[in-house]
Formats: structure tokens, C-alpha cells, sequence
């Protein structure tokens, strides 16, 4: 059995069953960790806004974590956030004030998520990403390392536009995304590109500055040489429809809620 | 009232009135803290230089944090840093030796200075920035995520340029600037750019290479449909002038410094 | 003396003679520090993989960290990896499962080594590098910030195809290399380029996409007016050959390791 003791908890958090959490790590006021739930060693979590260092009567905004999460070593999460059931990060992540995810994310190692943003259900960023207040995100949205979402058109202002990205869309490494962009469904943006422009439904686009270069049906496997995008009918690992045809799954009470 | 015990205090740091100090975070040897600072938990203030592990005699060289500072959790400053007052960083950031900042700077989340850098009054660093040693940077220089600041002509060599800002300009999202560029003042640099020369003063540049697009003042806002720079006369949140005429208060005693 | 006590090691862990571990360090079970290695302040070394959560009769992998390393503050380093000796880190590394490094290595603060690497001996990687898995690197590799290296060729999918740099090669900051790609020996790779194909050995590819622009000895060092590459006769500090001529050290029983 890991950890045992160490750890500080605020007498107004509310554990669930079966939680465990690491050595070094706090909970602050007002946090709720679901079943189950695994906090490693070195977190933060419930990290009161700078109002808590000037105010004497601060109360600390509820700060929600799922059933079954894992929260990787050294993560700090701040107040006033919600996850779905089964989050998980990597080492070292940051997520600020009001972010809210759905259910069976993934924030990857040294990510940096900048509060006030939205993500459905099955998002997956990988390491290093970068998150700007008023970004949105669908569900099945996969973000790989060192994609900066950013907000402002004309820095610095006080305009702060997010970038949209619909449902089942792919962001490859080291992209650039400017700020008021919309990313439709089931399109991929190529690696280290900047998208200044908007991306429709099942397109790629690549390049700096990014351009259209085709459909994303014409991106083939390197595996069986044929088309690999729509990516759900090639890659169910963790995903709802893992084992099953994804045409039928899309037809099930499940898959409706995504329709 | 937060912060109540679990740090560690060296004998010789000499803490200002009315600072807190995070549990789990260490103040080494020679550190100062100015009056009414936060240190958060899990930091690590004045960490000796190696030399520390092999000389029994080894002096840790002082480190100064003005006051009113606010170093966030898990942060990580060597010794030998001087810090002027409303020093403020985000989460997780490491700031090596002999580096210099005016005051009322911010160092966002991640974000990785390397030491032997000197930096004005009122300079604004995003999250994941990186600056290598030898740049040197005027007042008000704000940096967007994941910049790189590089000073290696022609890695790996012991020939190190360093990058040199000037006063009020801006540096997008993703840029790499190489070793020895000037960046003129009042200039702007877009985002994911490389930039291999200099950016005279009121300029855009942008794209990779980055070539010159025009002049600041036809970049127009999207909110008023008027040049958004100089963008002094356009924005002043926590500025000296806000709430001032620009003009106005370069006309003070407090403005006249930065002329 | 530093380091006096505020850690944690298991029963099982092998601690090597004159190792020093900082304040709120956890060495977790089999790991073994070779003599005279530093760990420093709120590391993780041995981290358990996932399976130790939910599997009571889980054994972690060994754990090999070899003599004279330092590991900076921060860092997290996984079980079941292998680290020659002076193996050094900056802060806040995360080095994931079975990542191999041969000795005398250097992984940069923040970095992120996703595991099932294989790195030879005299690799330095700067700061904010990822390495995703299956990556394959030779000796004498140099890594600059933020360079990022892929393995999936059309995300996400099950096909992981990593990337293979050969000796004494350097990758220049802010560059993505994609799945599959191999970079030649003694080969140079611009900053901010996007690498989609192979460099042969002792060419110069930059760009977005990266380009040949020449071999290397047409790049002139900006200090003597002579090729400044193949950089081993123009910088020797900390390797092998320092104070020697490297062609004479080539000759070496030492040097013929490497050829």
C-alpha cells in the first residue's frame, strides 16, 4: 500500500472512499475528490486565488475532482475548477481558476492550463500545452506537445477572444493557434504550423502561416494504405467505442450524447 | 490567515514584516525578503550554486526579493538574483543565478530563465519562456508563451550573443529569436516567428524567417478600429499611467525615467 | 554541509557512499545511487508505474542512477530507468519508465523524457525538450529548448515510430522532428524548423519544412573566420577530448569507442 502520511488536508475538504494521496501533497478548503481517486506526492490542489492573501474572510471557491482521477506528482491545481470522473495528469501540470473538463480527460506533464476554459468529455493533451483563458473544446479533441492556444489579437489588450475546437479534432506538435480561430470537427492541424485562419469540418491544414492542404480523407495509414482519418474508425484505445464498430456505437445512448 | 509552519528558514536570510512563507519551502543561506512578500509552498528560495556540494567554505551569494513579491508554488530561484519589489511569478518556475529584474516584472508559470540576464522595470513574461544567459531587456518588454531567447551563434561554441529588447516591445506566442538580434523599441514580433535579424523601432515582423510587415501603427484594434500601438495610449492595467493620459505621464518625474 | 535530514527512502533502495538527498525527497523501492550523486530538493526518484495503485503484490522496477549524478530540485524520474554515470538534470525534469542514458548525459530543466528512450553517452539536452517514446540517439547529441521529437505519423493511432539522431549531431531551438525521421551524423538542424525528412550526414537543414541549405563546413564560426563545424575541433569543454586534438583523441582506446 503507497502512501501513508505526510500529507496536510484542510478540515473542509470532503475525501471519498478508497482516496489516496502522497507525500508533501495539500488539499486546501472546499475541495472534493472522488472515489477512488489517486493525488501523488508534491500537489497543490485547491489553490486559493491571490484574494485568500488579503482578505481574512476569503472562502475558498469548491474545487471538484472525480471519481477514479489520478493527479500526477508536483501538480498544482487551483480553486474553483471541476473535473469529470477518471481525470488524469502528468507530472507537474498547472491549472488555474475556473477550468472546467469533462470526463475521462488527460492534461499531460508541465501543461498549463490558464483558467476560465472549457473541455468536454475524452480530451486528451499531451506535454507542455498551453491553454489561454476563453478557449473551448468539444469532446475527443487531441492536443500533442507544446500547442499554445492563445487569446489576445493584439497584445497587450483587454480583448481576450478564445479559440474554438469542435469535436474529434487532432492538433499536432508545436502548433501556433491565433486568437478568435475556430477548429471544426474531425480536422488536423500538421505540426508546427500557425493557424491565423479558421479550419472547416474534415480538413488538414499545415504550415506557417497554416493553409488548407486537403481533406483529412486523404491522409492514408502508413500502417494498412488506407485512409486513417476520420480517425474513430481507426483508433479505440480508452475511447467508448473501444472493441466496437464506431458507426454502431454512434447509434447507442452513448454515442448519441456526442452526435 | 494561510501559511502556518512546515518551511524551512536558513539563520542567515533576513525575512521582512508581515511575509508568509508555504509549507514544504526552503529559504537558504543570504536570502532577503522584502516587506509583506508571499513565498508559496514547495519553493525553493536561494539555491546555492554547485559549488555548494564541494566546498565546505562556499558562501552563498546574497539573493534580494524586493517587497511585496509573490512567488507562486513550486518555484525554484537561485542565489545571487536581485529581484525589485512587486516581483510576482506563476507556478513552477526555475530563475538561475546572477539574473536581474526591475521591479514590478512577472515571470509566468514554467517559465525557465538560465541566469546572467538583466531585465527593466515592468516586464511581463507568459508561461513557458525561456531566456538564455547574456540577453538584456528594457521596461515594459512583454513576452508571450513559449518564446526562446537564444544566444549560441553556432551551437555548441563558448561564443555567447545574447539577444537585446528595447523598451515597450512585444514578442508573440512560439518566436524563436536567434543570438545577437536588437529588437527596436515600440516593435512588435507575430507569433511562431524566427527571427535572424534586427527589428527596428515600430516595427512588425513576423513569419519564419520573420521579414518586416509594416509599420506598428497599421496594426488596427479589432475593438475600436483604431492603430492599437504604440500600444501604451491603448492599454494601462497595472502600468504607471493607468488610468493617466500616456502622454501626460511621460511628462512626470516617474515617466521622464523611462524617456 | 547541505542536506540534513526531511527525506524519505525505502528499505529497499541502495544508497551509494557520500550520496547526498535534499529536503523532501522520496527515493521510492529499488533504486540504486551510485557514490558521491547529489539529490537534491523535493525530487521523486523511482516512481512507481501506474500498476502499483491497484496491484498489492507489485514490485518496482530497478531503478539505476550512476555514481557522481546530480539531480536538480523538482524532478521526478520514473522506475525501471538506467543512467550512466554523471548523469546530471536541471529542475522539474520528468523522465517516464525505461528511458536508457549512457554516462556523462545532461537533460535540461523542465525537459520531458517520455520513456523507452535509448540515449548514448555525452548527450545534452537543454531545457523544455520532449522526447516521446521509441526515440533513438547516439553519442555527443546536443538538444537546444524546446525542441520536440514525435512518433506517431498520423495522430492518434497505434503505430509509434520514433525518431533516430546519430552522433555528435545538434538540433537548434524550437524545432519539431516527425515520426520516422533520421538525422545523420555530425548533421545540424536550424531553429524553429519543421524536419519531415531525412539529413544526411554533416548537412544543414532548416526551415518549415526543413531544407538542405548546405553541408556543414560551409557554416563559419562568427569568432575566428574559419568552419566552425564538425564542431568537436571547435569545442571541447566538459567532453572527452578537452585539451586534446580531437583527431588524435579519435585514436585513443577511448576515442575508438565512438567511431
Amino acid at each position: 500500500m503507497r502512501f501513508q502520511g505526510g500529507y496536510s488536508i484542510s478540515d473542509s475538504a470532503i475525501i471519498g472512499r478508497n482516496v489516496r494521496i502522497g507525500r508533501n501533497t495539500i488539499i486546501h478548503a472546499n475541495v472534493e475528490i472522488g472515489d477512488n481517486s489517486i493525488i501523488c506526492e508534491n500537489c497543490i490542489i485547491g489553490e486559493p486565488e491571490n484574494e485568500s492573501y488579503y482578505n481574512d474572510s476569503y472562502v475558498n471557491p469548491t474545487t471538484v475532482i472525480g471519481a477514479n482521477s489520478l493527479i500526477r506528482s508536483g501538480s498544482i491545481i487551483y480553486s474553483g475548477s471541476l473535473f469529470g470522473e477518471y481525470f488524469t495528469t502528468g507530472n507537474m501540470v498547472s491549472i488555474r481558476e475556473k477550468s472546467v473538463f469533462g470526463k475521462n480527460c488527460v492534461v499531460g506533464t508541465q501543461s498549463d492550463i490558464q483558467g476560465d476554459v472549457v473541455f468536454g468529455d475524452y480530451c486528451r493533451l499531451n506535454s507542455h500545452v498551453q491553454i489561454s483563458r476563453k478557449c473551448e473544446f468539444g469532446n475527443f479533441v487531441f492536443i500533442y506537445p507544446f500547442v499554445i492556444f492563445t487569446n489576445d489579437p493584439h497584445p497587450p489588450s483587454s480583448l481576450l477572444i478564445g479559440v474554438r475546437v469542435k469535436d474529434f479534432s487532432q492538433i499536432a506538435a508545436g502548433t501556433v493557434v491565433l486568437p478568435g480561430v475556430t477548429i471544426g470537427k474531425h480536422s488536423v492541424v500538421g505540426a508546427n504550423s500557425l493557424v491565423n485562419k479558421n479550419v472547416n469540418d474534415f480538413e488538414l491544414h499545415a504550415g506557417n502561416p497554416a493553409v488548407k492542404i486537403c481533406k483529412v480523407n486523404y491522409i492514408w495509414s502508413k500502417e494498412n494504405k488506407r485512409p486513417h482519418y476520420p480517425w474513430p474508425y481507426n483508433f479505440d484505445r480508452g475511447l467508448p467505442w473501444e472493441g466496437k464498430n464506431f458507426d454502431e456505437w454512434l447509434k447507442t445512448d452513448e454515442g448519441q450524447q456526442y452526435v
